[in-house]
């Protein structure tokens, strides 16, 4: 299946690029910039999630969904983590009660 | 492969829960009450993310972006969506160097 | 004193560089690109507060909350708002006994 | 002037909030169970913010405003800092070409 892959195709091209360090790419200025500048992205695209959100644009929803993934594969590279980590804990939270319970602990909702 | 599929099979299950409508399931009432709820966790979660990372603790990492990313499916089911579109979105723009010039162009860096 | 009069006078100079519009102005310009720019900058220098804190970096803390004031103020005058009326909301909530009450409402904390 | 005297009043009140430790306080409880709630409270304000604009709801936006800066108040004392530093921040940075200047600098716009 093609979904499957593609975190993980992303994750391994980011790899590679760090490994490059191609100063011309996107992805190598963020991870040689420091965390800060990935975390600014992320705040900055959950944001832009929120906003398209509230304008009723769905094809916004996904493509700014698709940014903030992204900049989370970029974190977890920093990191030296995988997009498998990720989807493992969600996995392992699996079903969803298991999460809804651990979630509703957390918030006290 | 198990990791293609959890996103797919959480989507599932949110779906089920949407339609079902127990009152007891977090998600439920995420979906119920409205997209503000759903969109203040995104917010929440993306802080929770650049918290973990700061404090340099990469199980927290791997734990708050999974937070995140579930929170999305809910956002993506509440729009009547679902991950693959956003994998589709991904894949897309593949190879990075595709995402890298149209980031590059909307961020200015 | 001088303290109080320096939201004030950020938000006459931001009133009028709207009215005179010039176009070298940041604040023109956040003013009309649409208040989603505005939003974003609001969401940027938020999370640039929290890596400041958790930086432990109190200089940055201060810098931070002053462009996140800031770009409040240009908010409000987006909406025709004034920071008085924010001093005015917080005025009316005091003593804090009466925000405690409504935030722990609020949060069920 | 009232307005001036708010900021000042409300940070005092958190500074004797913050020495008798009344555990009934929401802001003691802020302030004991560490940074990281505070500064969830910010990104979460933030958000609520933004979203009280995109509603173009001006009484929400004065009042998730209002929370904001409240909760920055939490995070300057929690700093042993004053809402004067950011005021003076913002002086010394007077007129806006300064903070204009700098900002455009900081985001390259």
């Amino acid at each position: 299946m093609t979904d499957s892959s593609i975190l993980h195709r992303l994750a391994e091209t980011i790899e590679a690029r760090k490994n490059t360090g191609s100063s011309n790419s996107y992805v190598v200025k963020l991870l040689t910039n420091g965390q800060d500048k990935i975390l600014k992205k992320i705040a900055e695209e959950a944001a832009e999630t929120i906003m398209a959100s509230k304008d009723g644009n769905t094809a916004h929803v996904v493509y700014e969904i698709a940014d903030l993934w992204f900049h989370c594969l970029v974190l977890l590279a920093h990191h030296g983590l995988k997009p498998e980590d990720v989807l493992h804990e969600l996995e392992r939270r699996e079903g969803i009660s298991g999460i809804e319970e651990k979630l509703s602990r957390k918030t006290g909702q």
